[in-house]
């Protein structure tokens, strides 16, 4: 038993990596689940066993990248305080999209194709970025820098605030130098709006 | 020469007619030039004379909606303070997003056909949405509630702020229920900002 579950994850991992190199080179639009399965040789049978449809196989792919991406994060145990730790991720988390949409501009097709679709790997990209924030919030909570009362709930705001430079769509079409002026002004914007004596 | 112009203004505006007629029944994919010129008893290259591609198309007819869209927003004389008035603004820029969504859909099929080139009515609409939180920055600042320095300058980091509930890519996607609650969300957070009296 344990063999046959070892034996179906390593084909998973086969089919994810071949599907990644075809999308790749060829673009998700020119690219069936039957190629994937003559690149494998393999029965198209065999891969829908794993993926039920393309968008699935796409889905598994970004959290892949996801799972990567924010794995280079672990920036949280930075000794700056937590309105200059909010600029640094937020930076970090910018150049990390833009070389993404560079070095694989596969992804931000697939990212595309899904962007109507509500798919585990976008929820999982948002709980990840929201819990990013989460620290920092908290961090400067616990410093008397931040004076928000509920940083659980406040992450996810915070996170939808910077979506103008995190979302493809707008880091495709931005010209770089706009792009890195609207993230300094964002930046400025939310820490002024979480160090406000006065808010709530 | 002033009734040749007319006349090519008014042939202008009924290709665009046409065109908008044709890109709601069919979609802007299943349309091309030659079908919009067969419609109107026309010359393809008549129609190509006013507009050199589809794209330049697709531009000057959400250009026409943007205006429509703009002008039902003469509600600046509200006599609300401006961290009200903002909320005012917002609420409504949002509402009158997703209502063009829901009754003009292939307005957001153009809209992400176009989403990675740097058109004209993109930058009008950016224009126009700005100048929007420009004057309610100015009133407040004038008013004392706002204590930001540069108004000007900031009313861009401000729609930028409101792109997770203003940009159709977020709007089609999101639960109706979590984007008012972002939407309330990101109003307190930028009222928040403005109101710091520490702020820069």
């Amino acid at each position: 038993m344990r063999r046959t579950r070892r034996k179906a994850e390593e084909t998973r991992q086969d089919i994810l990596a071949t599907a990644e190199d075809l999308f790749r080179e060829r673009g998700i639009g020119r690219c069936s689940i039957a190629d994937i399965a003559t690149e494998l040789q393999m029965s198209p049978a065999n891969v829908f066993k794993h993926f039920g449809s393309k968008t699935q196989l796409a889905d598994a792919i970004c959290d892949r990248h996801i799972h990567r991406m924010i794995d280079r994060f672990a920036l949280l145990n930075d000794p700056a305080p937590a309105p200059q730790k909010l600029g640094i991720v937020v930076r970090r988390l910018m150049e990390a999209h833009l070389s993404d949409i560079k070095e694989n501009p596969y992804l931000f097709e697939m990212i595309l194709m899904m962007s109507d679709a509500d798919l585990p790997s976008g929820r999982h990209y948002k709980h990840l970025i929201d819990s990013l924030f989460g620290e920092v919030l908290k961090e400067g909570v616990a410093a008397g820098v931040y004076t928000c009362r509920d940083p659980e709930q406040l992450s996810s705001t915070v996170a939808s605030a910077f979506s103008a430079i995190l979302h493809p769509v707008f880091l495709v079409k931005t010209d770089p130098a706009d792009l890195h002026e609207r993230c300094e002004g964002l930046i400025e914007l939310v820490n002024a709006a979480l160090q406000n004596p006065l808010a709530k």
